[in-house]
């Protein structure tokens, strides 16, 4: 029921927070983690055509990809440290779809999320990435408040 | 963390698979569950408008709270027998903000809740309780599907 988490996060402090929970629900038999981070693809686009900001789309890409790596590090470690198996992800696409996407070819018993994340004002206007994570996931969904 | 768990249900089916998963989170230390049902008090005064149905506003009340108590007795059983502490509420309001008045009162860890409840078009137009105790709970919120 709680067997494969996927723990979808943009390394905000409430996606941090979320780790406490994950760890709390290996008592009730979670085995493996699937940590995933999606780099926003219209962001990547957006950014790189500003004409003062002087990067291409696959310079910025990289660059989001290494970070991701790095922010990743220190998470898998803590699960690995707390017994998960751990699987990490990084995808680029549009967030809740990548998420949803994950989820179903990892086949995970429930996904753990922050109810926010970092881009507060976007997502006061259209809706958090978890809302519609929510709203469309077919497993059942944990939210973590901040 | 997950310590006392409040669950409201409107007994729809996918609030009693959500019972599977409160039973499975014991392991992670949940030792007291509040079972809440919320009667909507706008369908109270709703249906003893309606002239075709000849029925007092106290009347269906007194009925809706009868059934309440019926559908919330094996409920209690099932969780007692799991070994969990219980509390039942029944009260009379809007749903989702009584749903987190009696979080606030009670003072739980996290809300366990189906995905949608019996009023499938009406959630549908406006959005569903759970939608709404999401977004606005203070607390974590597991989202259980059908």
């Amino acid at each position: 029921m709680f067997k494969k988490i996927l723990y979808p996060t943009d390394f905000s402090d409430v996606s941090k927070k979320a780790l406490d929970y994950i760890k709390q629900l290996k008592e009730s038999g979670t085995k493996e983690v699937v940590v995933l981070h999606v780099i926003d693809e219209r962001e990547i686009e957006h950014i790189s055509h500003i004409p003062e900001i002087n990067i291409t789309e696959e310079e910025l890409e990289k660059r989001k990809e290494e970070n991701a790596k790095e922010e990743m590090s220190p998470i898998v470690t803590e699960l690995k440290k707390s017994g998960f198996a751990v699987k990490t992800r990084i995808e680029k696409g549009i967030p809740f779809r990548d998420i949803l996407k994950v989820e179903e070819e990892e086949k995970v018993s429930v996904v753990v999320i922050g109810s926010h994340g970092k881009s507060c004002i976007a997502e006061m206007l259209l809706g958090s990435v978890s809302e519609k994570v929510i709203r469309k996931s077919s497993k059942p969904v944990l939210v973590v408040r901040r």
